[in-house]
């Protein structure tokens, strides 16, 4: 490390441009090298951090939004997403910000120190001061731990904690049920499967990339191998290639579907009731097919809720934070006796996150998708 | 009673015509008159009854419906609607059937005997001869009790079981929660009110109708003053007056809805997705308004039950047999003491069925819908 606490060094940054409406493009982003002191201002109880590894998820595409009059859905979204308000829409020329891992320069909160690695919201930049630095949460993380940082944007960190509430707490599929999960590529979606699969349940994965991807050991898998022969699915299949989604769900289904984790919404959503069973679950994280359409597909099926007694559930990670602790318990060992498999989509530098962003949104990643700002 | 249990007697029925799509119409039933003996054939364990009050419920138009093909929605509905076999489809020629209050004549089940008071599945006609008798409950009712026979066809009936179901089981809104009730003048919804007022909530109410309604004490209320002043909501609304559902959602609902009883699916159910408080629950029994359109119409605002955490179930009286009792236990009292008002809209006889039937799906009924066929 170069800099020294105290110094003003230059700092790389990921702006934000302006407002978006639809999808994000990567000219909505641009790059920017501003200076930066590394010290936290007196009696401030910020933390001062070097970003590691940055997080790109779905839910930012809500702070690109500018809420205009009374529109309750983007009110309901962007207004700190959730009750605290670790959150707020992105502002025209500063920072895009999102999950990260980072490492610790100077504290003015006495939770933490220098050379704490933490994880929580942070800005896309190579040092951020947190003035929220009340959410940050210290990683225990030795020099010769096996488990890679990066894993605390993902699998360790909010997708993970999706992922544990989905399965445990909300859909709480049991054994021999029939468990359906969409978007199974993504960072929730591969978690859940496996999580479901430890369970001993019948598991299938839908996504839309048909890339073969290339992960840890040099092999080129399509995506479809990947989350039979690698992750353990039962069965998998590619959206994209259906022309009838409730009929291909009928072939991996026969018997209908006991658990749903829901994160695409839309026609996949309308095919699923049809195939749902009598007191089955749908645990709804995210509907991302929907998010930035300018009106969302009607969902025609819903009268399988009364018919069938379905049970659906919207949730996040953040109403499970008390779980944190319990949770890693639980996915360390899984991790570290390779139980449980875990595939990130890492690109390198400040200068590659817009494009790896805005790739979220139309399927191009497989796994987790994080930005190396720094490697410790 | 001028039949003597053995002799045959007349027996006029309303008959189903033939299978509908859409909306049944009256010419869809006619009126005819068979005979029939008065004694369970030797052997059989079926119950011959007397039937008193019949109920017109929105499922019966399910019941008319032929499954042609792999149609998965109607398939799920009328294939037994659900786990056991009590229902089935209506055969052409034959009477329609429903819940009802019978008086039982002469009994092949040791469970009931000659004289008993029952409540079940019944034909549309003077006598039926019920072969799944196991499906019938008895009634505890005496010459001088002030609790009517008929409520066995609702508030103390199927209808009722719903409306408790829902209201302690399912949407469970605690003291001074904000709960909204769609089709509050039907049979469930009503009661749905009144059990959330006596819960200690805020309760709104909509309902369709603007025709004044005729009850008891020969006074003519319009649909929203009886909901307010005779049933004790806090407000009530006619959607058919509303240009704009999230509008008057949002007057009545400043703060949002904590609970919602969805009866009616469709608009009102958009509009409820975009005014629900986070955690916020929706109790799903029915769906009146799209049962009988060619196709649904598409609900945009699912996304909110991930943004808001939504609850949604699906629940049907036959999940909650067991609380039966329990159910009684609460409900009769609370009539006795006119704690609780439960409207009914009876029509005199088996030949003004078929148009009762039919006023459901109108919304032309306020309160319950029963026949009188005949008087005990």
């Amino acid at each position: 490390m170069a800099s020294v606490v105290g110094d003003e060094v230059s700092n790389k940054q990921v702006i934000f441009r302006d407002y978006v409406t639809g999808f994000p493009k990567e000219s909505d982003m641009y790059l920017r090298t501003s200076t930066i002191k590394l010290k936290v201002p007196e009696g401030s109880k910020a933390v001062l951090v070097k970003n590691l590894y940055l997080s790109c998820d779905p839910l930012m595409q809500f702070f690109m939004r500018k809420v205009q009059g009374p529109d309750p859905l983007m009110q309901l979204v962007t207004r700190k997403v959730q009750s605290n308000d670790a959150y707020d829409y992105y502002t025209p020329g500063s920072p895009v910000f999102g999950y990260g891992v980072s490492k610790v320069l100077d504290s003015g909160n006495p939770e933490f120190k220098a050379g704490d690695l933490v994880w929580g919201m942070t800005g896309w930049e190579d040092y951020s001061l947190i003035t929220k630095s009340d959410d940050l949460i210290k990683i225990q993380h030795t020099h010769d731990d096996d488990v890679p940082l990066s894993y605390y944007t993902g699998i360790l960190g909010m997708p993970g904690m999706t992922a544990y509430a989905g399965i445990y707490e909300v859909g709480a599929p049991k054994k021999g049920e029939y468990v359906f999960v969409s978007a199974a590529s993504g960072a929730v979606g591969q978690l859940i499967g496996q999580f479901a699969k430890l369970t001993g349940c019948y598991v299938v994965g839908s996504a839309g990339s048909k890339e073969k991807v290339y992960i840890y050991i040099y092999i080129w898998y399509s995506m479809v191998d990947l989350l039979k022969n690698k992750l353990g699915f039962d069965e998998a299949f590619n959206y994209k290639e259906e022309h009838d989604l409730n009929t291909a769900l009928k072939r991996y289904f026969p018997h209908g579907i006991d658990v749903y984790f829901e994160h695409v919404g839309g026609k996949m959503l309308d095919a699923v009731l049809l195939n749902m069973r009598h007191n089955g679950r749908i645990a709804a994280c995210g509907m991302i097919s929907q998010y930035n359409l300018e009106e969302p597909e009607g969902i025609k099926n819903l009268m399988q809720i009364g018919f069938k007694w379905i049970h659906m559930k919207g949730y996040t990670h953040r109403n499970y934070y008390h779980l944190y602790p319990k949770f890693l318990e639980l996915v360390l060992p899984l991790i570290r006796e390779k139980k449980i498999v875990y595939v990130e989509d890492i690109v390198e530098g400040l200068e590659s996150g817009p494009a790896a962003l805005v790739g979220l949104f139309t399927g191009r990643n497989f796994g987790k998708q994080v930005v190396a700002v720094a490697r410790e």
